[in-house]
């Protein structure tokens, strides 16, 4: 008890210190406040881009920042909302459909998603298709001389139906096997050139888009405080003159992401429109903006056009006066835009700076170390130093090697 | 090669711990073991809280448990499906429509989507549309007096087709410019007020929740295993009384979110219904339950009211017998539910500990330092003390500020 | 001012390292180094497993690698666009239908999505609903014997309609409750079994996949370079065979997951397809590879079968030459598949990477910790060992327990 009383007190009242050799010299001083310096380089880094920042975005300040971000900071992704709207009208003048006015609700399929927008820019069109048999493509699989060629049932990947078995004449010259499909077949070998609407070019988009970062629970807006309705009615995003515009000219996006429209229009293709968010919630808020950029995300390299582009069909579906039913088929080509929304909000937290600074202090100690063993190992006179350091204990026990340092 | 041999034997069979001095003063004692406290406190405020928060839930709680989780715990972020399924009838009886029933197949567009529902609340139907000539609607840029008012081919942006060059009488007294389009053309002037389906406030909404943290394969469901079915076919959701049921009353929805269904129904509006999924793996499973909240996503302050609310065109195509077509053009405001899952799941893992357990040693360090300053600089002993802990070793090849010191 | 210079030329021009005792005794100096070596194990382990983990995939080394690229590596969460297209005819002959060719236009519903796609595999079809009155589907709730037994204006859960207030007969036996609905209603009470559209189990289903990982800029999509076109026309995945063909037969997809594709195609249900792209981007790119798994997403424990799998209602409507609209109700049965994008990239970062090691070095000191208690308070020689160590300096203000350690 005692024992334990006394323990205590020297537990409280005593206070250890390592005891140290001060060696006064120009080199070991030097170098090793050299050292000491190289190590706190980084995190000083830190702090300097920091406010370095605020100004200027080149990415490699923007890659400092980061470090600041990461070492003190605690980070939540952000979690988003997005709408879209389209707008504009175009007409074409075909044979097979005559003069026809093409609205939103006609080229926006299906009319609404949530974080994406189909804008049909070509198709190939079959009308009046009903339930019935006729003969199938001409390709190589399907030509056919005799029924003995078509095997009845048989369907491969690229049939628009199931085979009867028989061999009739897809036209004068060919024939080809006939099947069980929606007839007549869609026939979409050539893929109109230059696009159908290819006017789309001129349709605007209008993306709004709600973030939220739960862990500060911060939300924000694309569409800024202080931006006037009037301005909004007017502007069309420029890089340089509307970063912060939201509404959108397809063309533009396109050729944003270094792709001509025109050609994208004729086999489609995906668009990525991309929203980053990066937010540093130590600033003021009014600093955390969203930043737009574009990317075709259907990279299409030569070697690899297994269905190029973006395509899909879909049907109209009627009935006539008898009840029977019939459809427009229609393989709607297009540009599909992705809104991508990323990014990441970092607050001021006590816990990674903690362990930063604990960590960078554990480094320091580095410095230390390898003067050390300059001073003790490289230096002529390191004999003398050592034997201020060190003071040699022997364990009577062993002899073992008790003369060598000496 | 002996040599190297003797330098193995003393890097094995020796140990190296430093010097220390040993001071015994209250004062200086206390001092540092103060210190030392301070800097334990945030760690062992972990520990405890951590336990504390399986109990009780205040935010205080919850972030202090962050910290835990974060310092040991190894995190993954949720990866979620959602389906889900819409339930309810009413009938409207207007002029234009007549009395009509509407059901889940009317008013859900599109018919399935992957982490959103669309429900009509609100339309303006223009039925019988085909392709032609007709007036445009008035406003400032098409009322015209001749035909030299109206410029062939030209489209603005809220124009509904393709001006004729024609102007052409709206009514008795206004004159518009004719554009080709479908015609007659769409006059969404005044939007419908009361909202058309105002009794969509009653439909209920089933949302099934699927989640997996691929880190740790750990997958659960927002139908929790001790729910019955039978509770599942009565119960609607309820902050308080039935938190984990996941069937929702539309109306309840948006009012949790603080805002009136009967106004949000009249333009639309996107709500985020957000199930936040926060685990902790070292806890029992049991504990790892959903999180229900609500929240408006677009956030209409008067101001920025550039299309406000959600709405959007579709329409619905019919041929006549003599094969023309023609279609019913609806414009669409309803409500999008959205259903955001977020949320964290962590695991005790030994790396991260380390990292914490070795910074926090570090930043100890700090006490010995702190002292040292104190009673080596401001105590008035300090030169006693000094002279204790430190051993002068002059490099004799310079003199200066040898003297100093002593 | 000279005080100053004479200040900054000590620190500048002074080295301070701390004086060590150094013990020559086998016991203590092994003791030492295994401490030292069990901390260090860690870390070493890192490495190691690191390069190991090139060659062999075990989950033990993944979880290792796991360990290095936490520690040393910055990391980026996958950002993915995603495109699907569906394959296959079959043919169905039914009493109500007739015999009718089914190809994507009809059971791929909606037309397009972004991350998911839905296939058709069942449906109960009603024909020629329009607006009227008729007798509800006999159940407990709408069984009538009169009048009195019906509440006009009433409607249930699960209703067609809106109850008119008539009790009318159902058939020759049942009377039930009148609705104002879309008539006749559908009755839903069989699905039709083995699933309408069995054959889908053989439709292929083509995923395009472009990821990004925007902390990097490095960018990646599931078609690998070394593919060949001929290859993508005529490959099936196969786990063991084609691991990185992008073509799935919608059967093998469901039987990957451990279910029967004919049972779930029945009522439905949530597929979900992942891809995970873990990528060390120290490593060639060439090795950031996607790995594909199946998993079943509305897991169906037979006590929770509240609507049990995955349907829909949708609607075709028609307007007869009067211009009345009809319509044909489906209720959809079928497979969702979700396409599930997952993983983190990790690049070596000089941020964490000091962070780890300074926290290593401080964990290094708890050895001298651990090995200073046992030979200061544990080994009989303590008090020989402790005076070597430790120099005592007295307070003159305070003598209490000044004698105890000598």
């Amino acid at each position: 008890m005692a024992g334990w009383c006394v323990g205590l007190a020297s537990f409280l009242f005593e206070y250890d210190t390592p005891r140290i050799v001060l060696i006064r010299s120009r080199k070991v001083g030097l170098m090793n406040r050299a050292v000491q310096l190289l190590i706190l380089a980084y995190v000083i880094g830190c702090y300097h881009t920091h406010f370095a920042e605020v100004e200027m975005e080149s990415p490699k300040f923007k890659q400092w920042v980061f470090v600041w971000e990461k070492g003190y900071q605690e980070t939540d992704s952000v979690v988003s909302s997005v709408t879209t709207k389209a707008k504009g009208v175009t007409v074409t003048n075909t044979s097979t459909l005559g003069f026809r006015v093409w609205d939103v609700a006609d080229y926006v399929i299906p009319a609404q998603e949530e974080n994406s927008l189909f804008v049909m820019t070509n198709m190939i069109i079959t009308k009046n298709q009903s339930q019935g048999s006729c003969p199938e493509l001409p390709d190589k699989t399907t030509i056919c001389n005799s029924d003995a060629n078509c095997v009845a049932g048989s369907s491969g990947t690229h049939s628009s139906g199931i085979a009867t078995g028989r061999c009739v004449p897809f036209n004068e010259t060919v024939k080809t096997c006939e099947v069980a499909a929606w007839c007549p077949v869609e026939n979409d070998t050539h893929v109109p050139e230059p696009a159908f609407l290819k006017a789309a070019e001129n349709f605007t988009l209008l993306v709004k888009n709600n973030i939220w970062y739960p862990k500060f629970n911060f939300s924000k807006r694309n569409i800024l405080p202080n931006i006037t309705t009037t301005y909004l009615k007017s502007c069309i995003y420029d890089a340089v003159t509307d970063p912060f515009c939201p509404i959108f000219r397809l063309g533009k996006i396109v050729e944003s992401a270094g792709h001509s429209f025109q050609d994208m229009a004729i086999e489609g293709g995906i668009m990525g429109i991309q929203i980053k968010w990066n937010c540093n919630l130590d600033r003021t808020s009014s600093l955390c903006l969203p930043r737009y950029s574009f990317r075709r995300l259907d990279t299409r390299d030569v070697d690899h056009n297994v269905s190029p582009g973006y395509n899909f069909r879909f049907a109209k579906y009627y009935s006539d006066p008898t009840g029977a039913e019939h459809r427009t088929l229609i393989k709607a080509y297009g540009i599909r835009f992705d809104i991508i929304v990323f990014g990441k909000a970092g607050k001021f937290d006590i816990i990674p700076t903690m362990i930063n600074i604990g960590s960078g202090l554990a480094l320091l100690g580095v410095a230390t170390v390898l003067c050390d063993i300059i001073v003790l190992y490289c230096m002529k006179k390191r004999n003398y130093y050592r034997e201020k350091k060190y003071k040699y204990v022997e364990d009577y026990e062993q002899g073992l090697g008790s003369e060598m340092d000496q």
